[in-house]
């Protein structure tokens, strides 16, 4: 043996990933966390956290899901995490949950270019999310849809989660993330809802109608899932309200995270929270000193669904 | 000349950027319009245009702001374009917001390190934002003003802009965001306050206290406040919720915005809002077809200063 | 069916990324592909132009190697595709040949941290590549195989492909970069090779002994390539060099690139060639103007696997 | 005193950007200096840092120079230093000294846009660097310069230094990168011109005529200047092969790099050398562990203009 191998006694050495024909995704990791290092690394260490987080009978996962992740094309992973008892606190942003519902109305989103004249697409009522369209019209169907449900919600006064929730049980498509949440039940939680196609909707109809949505009750639900929680692990698919969203929930509560998994393209030096890496957690008690955590700079649509596939084959 | 400049006819030569001695930052602003490409090409169109948005007496401007921003020592700036005027809307997050606050309260910011161990940081009770670092017990003090202040309110069902107002009110330094805001009564919107600390503020509160916060009722005033402009000009800074919010609120109104403004760094390709280049909005009927815009990929703490500094020199 | 959907006749729905137990890498990608927006769908894309370039007899693919990809894990996902003949030139840096060396000399690389303090690896004579550790003393090793190797050289003025064949001519271990682009005699490049700890082993040895590299003798063989090739393929993985070298070769060539695909974390705004898009590309007559290509923005450490085991699935 | 303001007693506090009329860049950059965060006083700390190099006698100052930095304006801002004496050893890529002899020859680069058809570019020869474009038929001219001055060559073999202080001897031009170097004699590398539109020029003469250019010869200068300076200050904007040699040329000198300033907008955790932190030189000994650094995340051509009008009113 080399004498500046045995130098390095107590690293890990880096094994090369070998592909194989016919490998499963989870075999893909496998090889990937043998390698151990840079992206690929980070992506094996994170299905080992989640594993960990999910198997975990005392753990509540706490999801932030940000990003134009229906558009994009992951909401399968997400309801199927959401259908599995995966997620035990769901935060997202408005955006989400309004793309999700248009297509729950039947509607879709198509492949399209990013590359393009907008003032074309303006034309012909198309409206471009990066490469991904959706026709304009789908919110003549929103707007149906939102009147008639408001119309029979049982209580004039809500907070946030309960509008989601009554919003989902009116919804006739098992296959949407508002009507899993409703179904189940499962805290969701969106402070930004006001922000969304969804808010503009209850702008419009609180125009002539009562509906008072009150906008920190719902807080109270959120820190006292993570201040009763026995472990807290988080799961962070893009920055922004619903990642800060969680953190605060847990900065002043008994137990910091113990397990972390964020996915994100932002970079941490312009200081914003979306890019901050997870330790900075650590500072303000948001995630524990001894915590797993793991800060992929992955395009979620692509780490996503290597992450989903991985832990179906080792969870199922 | 050359034959192959002469088939060039039509485009702007770029001309080197030229540095001197005591030359001042519209000077260098003026030598890189003179170059005119990049990311220095675009600093340089971005002050024409807000040039243009703010000197232009139909033209309401709509200030997104997100971003640790306060924390990132760009207060002033901000504070600055408020006193002056400037401002028609001003749309930010809780944080930005809480950190004014905090500072109003006496409490300093402090420059850090961001490759520093976090759980030393931790038992120090400093609490680290990228390299800037904030004490723990900043909480004391906020909650005491909070509990006191919101005591106070003449009523207790506010939508977040008048909620905003009479905190901003209570405010007792007139070097303040909120403060000035409040003041003048510019129109301030903050979808996402319950993610920040006043949010936190909130929840306490309202856990022994009646106060209730309505949600969606300040977007009829944004929404007013758009439809109603005769031209409409957008300054985003960072993405998140602030520039989503304006966004939805210009969708559909009789004039799109014909000016826009963006700051940040995060990519366009991964899909989110935040990261999407303006232009995307024309599809949307966010932007006109005929807009002048500029997508500044820059850390606003760099390009913000030099854009005010040219802005100063070429109004006041 | 909605009647908005129908005015997007033409455009593909976006079908949701659908994960499930035991799924191999290509079903995986197969979905992504059904999906096709975003990074996941470039991912996809590009295993589909990938599989065309290989299996399309007159086609020549170049390969482009940049970034710390030897340390980083790949070498053997490079050295499988060079053993299967899927590349016909390969351009690398002078790095990722020297860490292949390194390991083929018995050294190895380890697994580290980024976040690390790096005065103490300087005294532990830890070099540090992100998270990947080299111990410094590998270049003891590295000098002494060099040197006895130069001295070996029935020639003493050589091209770099020239160098670098009779260099892997040498090594000895068949599971190397260098030895199986010796072995099979595959047209390498290495353009910036005195940027390199190889490079370093030659000025040492050239202070002392006769030894001329030619550095442009070689650019007749590439430019060879391109301009008697039928078509053209480009796989990027990584700008710098390797990326431009290519281009450049193909820029007069009767044919241009017919396929590319590019992977690469760079950002495009700031103008570099390493960020730029593969379609810029198509203004200078290096990628034709029916080109299929695929821009993805990914650590090559998450996408390369992928896309590997996926071309294994189809191709073997 | 705020009671935990005391406790953060050691550390500087955040005073905010302020702007004012007629400001000098160097009032700014002290502003952002007082600020001292993120972006904003990673430019500051860096106009310090290259202060002192500048001032400092002893130090030799290493400037490496990549990405399209001619193409985006910044050609003059190289002159100036080079011309005030301040760049003791300059490396660069191919590309920007190809641009630089393209504007000596009597070209020029156009303002273009990124967003346009390159299909059409292609058609009207036109070629594009994101938003520059500059026109194909420049290579004749420069093809004529080529062939005619490689002519006069008094020897035909060379190393690269040499060539490229022959080559600038025969421009025409005082205003040119490559003119200065050749006038002052200042040490020029260049470790990749095989790949740069120079490169093609030589490629095209030995096809025909006898001139060899030796790829490692003049790796024996700039080691040299290396290990007998007394002090070394790096400056790097970009990546690429141009840090890259700067940083093994220093590796295994007497004294590591004491000063160093980088401006790139590559990330760190893809791995490459490109996008890696400053810092991560010290565990090599590129850079001392003492040494003062910055590394500045921003588009050059925002940043150096910045840094270059700072200097100026400091320095002269």
């Amino acid at each position: 043996m080399k004498e500046c191998n045995k130098s390095m006694h107590g690293f890990s050495k880096i094994n090369h990933v070998k592909t194989k024909k016919d490998m499963t995704v989870n075999e893909l990791i496998t090889q990937m966390s043998k390698s151990g290092v840079m992206g690929g690394g980070k992506i094996a260490e994170s299905v080992d956290i989640l594993e960990e987080m999910i198997t975990n009978k005392d753990c509540k996962l706490f999801m932030g899901l940000a990003g134009a992740m229906v558009p994009g094309g992951m909401k399968q992973i997400i309801i199927d995490m959401l259908n599995a008892g995966q997620i035990d606190v769901f935060v997202t942003t408005g955006a989400n949950l309004t793309h999700d519902l248009i297509e729950a109305l039947g509607y879709n989103h198509y492949k399209g270019h990013a590359n393009v004249d907008d003032k074309e697409l303006n034309k012909k009522k198309i409206n471009r999310i990066y490469d991904t369209f959706m026709h304009n019209d789908v919110y003549t169907g929103l707007e149906a849809f939102c009147k008639k449900t408001f119309d029979t919600f049982p209580k004039k006064e809500l907070n946030i989660t309960e509008f989601l929730w009554l919003l989902g049980d009116n919804v006739d498509c098992e296959n949407s993330i508002l009507k899993v949440c409703a179904k189940k039940r499962i805290p969701i939680f969106c402070p930004a809802l006001s922000d969304s196609g969804i808010g503009l909707q209850v702008w419009s109809y609180i125009l002539e109608n009562k509906l008072k949505i009150l906008a920190f009750e719902d807080m109270k639900e959120i820190i006292d899932i993570a201040w009763t929680a026995k472990k807290i692990g988080v799961f962070y698919i893009g920055g922004g309200v619903p990642k800060n969203y969680i953190q605060q929930s847990i900065q002043f509560s008994p137990h910091s995270a113990e397990y972390g998994v964020q996915i994100t393209t932002d970079r941490p030096d312009a200081g914003g929270s979306s890019g901050a890496q997870l330790n900075e957690g650590i500072s303000w008690g948001k995630l524990a000193s001894k915590a797993k955590y793991s800060n992929i700079t992955c395009d979620a649509t692509i780490a996503l669904p290597l992450i989903s596939a991985a832990l179906k084959e080792r969870l199922e």
